[in-house]
């Protein structure tokens, strides 16, 4: 396709779209359950269809010489298929976010003011490899009665149209539009330049992926992103920190999973308390294959650990390793956080009220954790029954994003007929 | 200045601010009414030098020949000295918005989750002739804790140098940081391309003026915009309306002031009630001095309406012109606004329960109303407290903007040393 006919191609799909999202601001919840269930019994009907298409992916990407782990995010395995059909009951059980009006108030003239929670319209989501990003997206802009324009990768892009018939199917099954859900069916990268740039049918857009992908997005972007940059998360370990309860906070922080945004990567240790916690801490996560970084001071306690720079301060590694620094003051914690962190998730460990309290006032992170592992920075874990993701944003949606990060609200006045004057 | 120069100038702003955002964070609501009251009470002691510099700014804008109406704009008289140290001390007796805990939930492991109210950083405020806008932006964005760049018209420079002297003093004598309000002190245009791409130290721009330069902005911001386009605004009369009531409420939505942006521009009569309604109203309006352009129809029962085309159900008049259309359903009505509307403000009149339910729930405006008119539509009449502007993006704030506008949450999250596994 030539670069013209994509943006033709994404125009239709984006007018498409705008006329759904019409329909579906209407949609009952009762509708939209039906379909999320129905698209929930067309997987397990499927299989073998979604397989197959998900095969010749898999044939194409190892041709390509894809690496094993990309192969791995790129397989529909039966365990996948089961999961995506849960996730999408799951979903389907969750309380319609759409049409709930919020407190009341009366004006003296005795007029009615009050906010109703809506759908945000149009909902461009752009993803890498996973397919069943492709169901869970899908899921999630579809509860929230939005329509959704998905744009997978490249190498993903059988399994994904195989998915979308799915998706077609639940709808039509629900007597919801067709076009609540479209898939982009062209691997052409004209396709997401233009995707993000159509303000008139899109309204806002989720990136997934890695780093540079969102910074590229941003860069070009003229819809609003809800996205998500780094995640470096801090641990501080405050001077009246309960010792065994900050060794197995720092521990699960840093070894729950190396590869999750809110897994913790530069720990900070109040000096008073360094002695008790830190050389059996080191150990343990040394042990367990962790190499630290530290200051001149930890180096002192911890003589294992390599020298920590400014570079380590700065990075997120999310492997095993742990930048480690003492500092003197709750104060200092908090200054080495609002220099070096990303406003992603940080946590004190205390049993003192007011350094926890202070901590969690006065640290600009998007999750703000006492005595908790920054590891819980995650939509189901806040209660939130789904996650489209996290956002590093200041406006908008914050931290863990769930229904309602897809949804805004329209102010509702009811009156008598009283005049302005 | 060379663009250089000026681009260097803005970054040095850019980096006072955000400094000044990490202070004002944490200042306490006592400190912050405390700056306000003092910047009122400067304004008082300063009315002189205040209007003395004023008069430089109109001298020059006499003798580039202003319009009388900017001319107007552009002057601090003595009732606008006292509205704005009244508009200060008002600010001043509002709740602080910051640092607000909502509802708290409890997670199986026993952790607490709940969101904190917070500041937003730092807001660009892009203003036009006004000067009084210098110090009510100022005062909105101190109250909620967020530092402030304002960049007013140029026009108006010396009269905002002035005022953000008293700024100033209202500042220190509060302890508060000097750079938490600052403004920008070239006329240079270099400067509003500049603002709006700092993304590393702005969070939000709020541009407040015509189209025009709303739209330019929106072209070239990185930073993201709370803004306003267009008040295209609809009073629709249903079958079922009270007759005196559509009467009084398309009079009032009208005629309150013509130049608002929740002025009605386009009135749908349902055809049922037409006869009943719109010949007597129709009189009113033209004597009151309202043009009316109508449909075939409309033009039936008020012959001296002029034909309305397309162009008049897409213009936002902002005047003395009203277009009329005749529609067959409820269904009709909702189709025309969401055709033609802009999505700002909009109203049914009707005492008909299931009329009044769709139509607020399928319009989708900022603000829908039931049996009230479009003129309501500002953030005082809200209960808001006050406002910084009306907001027609879908993301973040929607409809007019009070303090909770200008801030964000962060999740805090409580436990006792939970792990995640």
């Amino acid at each position: 396709m030539s670069t013209q006919t994509v943006e033709q191609a994404m125009l239709a799909l984006g007018e498409n779209a705008r006329r759904a999202a019409r329909e579906m601001m209407r949609a009952t919840g009762a509708a939209k359950a039906r379909a999320l269930t129905a698209m929930a019994e067309a997987i397990a009907e499927n299989r073998d269809t979604l397989k197959a298409a998900n095969e010749q992916d898999l044939e194409a990407a190892r041709a390509n010489g894809l690496s094993p782990a990309l192969l791995d995010r790129l397989t529909l395995s039966e365990r996948t298929l089961t999961l995506m059909a849960e996730g999408l009951r799951q979903v389907a059980a969750l309380p319609d976010p759409v049409g709930s009006i919020g407190p009341t108030t009366v004006r003296p003239n005795g007029m009615r003011v009050a906010q109703m929670r809506v759908p945000l319209g149009v909902i461009g989501i752009i993803y890498e490899s996973r397919p069943n990003v492709t169901i869970d997206a899908a899921a999630l802009c579809l509860k929230s009665g939005n329509a959704a324009i998905l744009r997978g990768g490249s190498e993903a892009l059988r399994s994904n149209l195989a998915l979308a018939r799915i998706v077609r199917q639940g709808l039509e099954t629900a007597g919801l539009p067709e076009h609540a859900v479209q898939v982009v069916d062209t691997a052409d990268r004209a396709a997401v330049g233009k995707l993000i740039t159509m303000t008139e049918y899109i309204d806002v857009i989720v990136p997934r992926g890695g780093k540079s992908l969102i910074q590229r997005m941003s860069a070009e972007a003229r819809v609003p992103l809800i996205k998500h940059l780094d995640g470096n998360c801090h641990v501080y370990i405050d001077a009246d920190a309960d010792p065994e309860k900050a060794h197995a906070i720092a521990f699960n922080a840093k070894t729950y999973r190396y590869g999750v945004c809110g897994s913790m990567e530069t720990m900070l240790v109040h000096e008073g308390i360094a002695n008790a916690v830190l050389p059996r801490l080191a150990e343990a996560l040394i042990a367990h294959g962790v190499e630290l970084r530290g200051c001149p001071r930890t180096q002192a306690l911890v003589p294992a650990a390599r020298p920590a720079t400014d570079a380590d301060w700065a990075e997120e590694y999310l492997g095993p390793i742990l930048a480690v620094r003492i500092v003197d003051t709750l104060d200092d914690a908090i200054a080495h956080i609002a220099r070096w962190g990303s406003g992603h998730t940080d946590a004190i460990v205390t049993e003192n009220l007011g350094a926890a309290q202070r901590f969690q006032r006065e640290v600009d992170s998007s999750s703000v954790y006492v005595n908790l592992p920054t590891v819980f920075a995650d939509g189901y874990e806040y209660g939130l029954g789904s996650e489209i993701g996290i956002s590093t944003n200041r406006l908008h949606a914050r931290g863990p994003v769930g229904l309602e990060g897809l949804t805004t609200y329209k102010w509702v006045l009811t009156g008598e007929g009283q005049l302005r004057g």
